[in-house]
């Protein structure tokens, strides 16, 4: 789809998108999993889109790193894979076929913006929001495909809002196997409103124009200021 | 009000029932200020009400304490003060008057319930809402004098639903000295639902039957555990 599109910048697609998420098995996910390289073949044709097109792409992919498994998101460019995020919170039978991510919450340099990555299930975590966006990121891209039905869309407004930053979630519509994905796709910017809600069961490409730069005044007033207002000495039982 | 009410087991009260907000100075604000104990006269006039009623009241007071003054809740019974929260986020002006809190973020025991306080813009800071229902917060109660409209409430779906509690926002109506409070006051559930709003504009008692027992099964999938799954060594950036 993404060819046939209007250009933009920056392409954000699902979870796992090389290999489809309802696995029976582990056995069933390494068989369509793959390395994160530019020998993947699937990397290989979203980089050809990305010179045709002039585009970045964030994209969920079933990573294999030697004999582990990773639900991964890497973000592409016309130069390849310029960053990569592995997904740290597992959502049900996955923590028996993934590995928890052991990347931390990285960011990467696109363009004028600062991106992070998050997968699916992470959206619950405020603490992976707050690190990603403390360290800089502008846009948080979320490839998902989420199945409880409106849970995270709820959640979402606050994270973009107590954080000051845009996020982008590319939700799955349809059924796998019994499984379905709740679609409702969004753009929440740092103001906590929906730029963009897709529908809740067909295939669609939204688009919308964002400043990353307007992410980046984080005072809520003149005396406020999100980050430096955080006391993290009444902070440490969360390392509890 | 209190006292015409329908019984309740507890009220919830707003930010700085026993002095106002709109300070013009330090000084105003100390001469409205007393201590948090049994001889105050605010405190002693709420544990009478706690006797006549058989209930508690949570309730934000401004509290001298020596030459410090701390924007305060204290939870009431019919036996004196049981609990009491320091806020520790201040908001504008309130920090040339006073001391952030230094009591961290304590929970306390009232009749079944385990409550923990939140006073106002500590809102905006996921780290409180995430120690307190660690702590084993069943309900946090949410004195508040909030001023941005909708904001907060923007953002307790997500604080009540990623940790599995109770909130009852108490907000302020009405304008101090051209400050303009903004009503709607909330009840949320731990699926993140709105039990209760309040109006915009008008004083109101509301009220609702809660469980705080429903609260304590973080499970949100039979193989998620909204606490367990935290990955504490993937947060560490947290507290830089």
């Amino acid at each position: 789809m993404i060819k046939e599109s209007e250009h933009a910048d920056l392409y954000i697609l699902p979870e796992l998108c090389n290999s489809g998420y309802n696995f029976s098995n582990r056995k069933e996910a390494m068989s369509s999993s793959s390395q994160a390289d530019k020998h993947n073949i699937f990397i290989k044709s979203l980089v050809e889109i990305s010179k045709t097109k002039n585009c970045g792409i964030v994209c969920g992919i079933n990573e294999r790193d030697k004999d582990k498994l990773f639900n991964s998101a890497v973000l592409i460019s016309k130069m390849g894979i310029v960053g990569k995020y592995r997904k740290v919170h597992l959502f049900r039978n996955e923590k028996t076929i993934f590995e928890p991510g052991d990347l931390g919450f990285p960011v990467f340099k696109f363009m004028d913006a600062q991106i992070g990555m998050l997968v699916c299930f992470d959206w619950m975590f405020p603490e992976a929001w707050r690190i990603l966006s403390m360290k800089g990121a502008d846009l948080i891209c979320h490839p998902s495909n989420l199945v409880l039905p409106g849970y995270a869309q709820k959640s979402l407004p606050a994270h973009a809002m107590n954080n000051g930053i845009f996020i982008a979630t590319a939700n799955r519509i349809g059924i796998e196997k019994e499984l379905k994905f709740t679609g409702r796709s969004v753009l929440v910017n740092p103001k906590g409103e929906f730029i963009l809600e897709g529908s809740l069961d067909s295939e669609q490409i939204l688009s919308a124009e964002i400043q990353p730069e307007s992410s980046r005044n984080k005072y809520i007033t003149p005396e406020n200021h999100i980050f430096e207002d955080r006391k993290i000495n009444a902070y440490k039982e969360l390392l509890n």
